[in-house]
């Protein structure tokens, strides 16, 4: 095998969701299809380098700095919804609820993997929440045990800030059937259950 | 998001092997690692585009026509393995137990695909077949219904040609557990049974 074959299989192989043998596949389709894969792929990687990078501000990915979401002047400036990664804040943009900004921790911390307050994006959190404008904080981590701690820890260095924090609700997802759901589920769901007549 | 972001997600989407989720993941990660993961990997795809092309002879991905397997002193020219795909060249060049020339098909023959013979490496396979050289054409086609249906096909077209014909084995793939395996594996593993003693 051609070492630039090599080398194109190896970087592919390094994406999350691929491995070796994907990374295979996907490195002789872009060979077979040139003009419809690699050259098209070559261009958006290229302008991808050039224009995109992180905001300052909630850590988003844009073209601009500040991103085009914490420049929206549509958007309320009084709620800052926290989330881990860029993936989550596009899932609650799709979810089309929230009209608030938002700020990315870029990761939760995790002892395992050797990731400290330092390493995210904490800082800057305390710095936007004091500024006056702030007045709610959602804190929409992942329902993990990493998630938890993490939101467990920003809460306490928010307690200085005048502001109200919340909390994403727990409950039963929309669709879900009670006899697959996990007892923790099942119990967050009773103990905030919601009256709804009488 | 912007549209380079999109750009950037829709293309990764059409990799085989990864899907929308996948691709908004491997974007954020290439964004997110502009110097170990973005720049690389652009300049692999970038070599690639430049220098990969297919074999005209055999059909392998290579950075030179006839590839340096075509090319390669030591390879036997007088067999021939015929293969669906590069990914199958790759594996049997892995496994080391074979010294000849390749002939990649670039598929199977698929009604429902609409992939009739013209879109397969055939008529050079034949062409091949009658250069005087070649002795034996070894089918290493999948053990699928398509792969055996094009096994059958390619047979019958190298009727005129003066050559030996062979198909891999079939049975219990080393390591495999007889409880685990497929009625049609089996049997075919005991009818071709082989002696060992006596």
């Amino acid at each position: 095998m051609s070492p630039d074959i090599q080398d194109l299989i190896r970087l592919l192989s390094k994406l999350p969701g691929l491995g070796p043998r994907s990374g295979r596949r996907a490195a002789l389709h872009l060979i077979k299809h040139k003009d419809q894969a690699l050259y098209p792929l070559l261009k958006a990687i290229t302008t991808a380098g050039e224009n995109l990078g992180l905001c300052t501000t909630c850590g988003n990915v844009d073209t601009q700095d500040p991103c085009a979401l914490c420049q929206d002047e549509r958007r309320d400036r009084t709620i800052i919804c926290v989330v881990e990664d860029v993936m989550d804040l596009w899932a609650l943009e799709r979810s089309a609820t929230y009209h608030g900004s938002y700020h990315i921790l870029g990761g939760t911390l995790s002892a395992l993997d050797g990731i400290g307050p330092e390493q995210l994006r904490i800082a800057k959190l305390v710095e936007r929440s004091h500024d006056g404008e702030v007045q709610e904080i959602i804190l929409a981590l992942n329902a993990t045990v990493d998630g938890q701690t993490t939101a467990h820890y920003v809460t306490e260095r928010l307690a200085t800030a005048n502001v109200k924090i919340s909390a994403l609700a727990h409950g039963v997802p929309v669709g879900g059937e009670l006899d697959y759901l996990d007892d923790g589920t099942l119990a967050m769901a009773m103990n905030d259950r919601r009256q709804v007549a009488g």
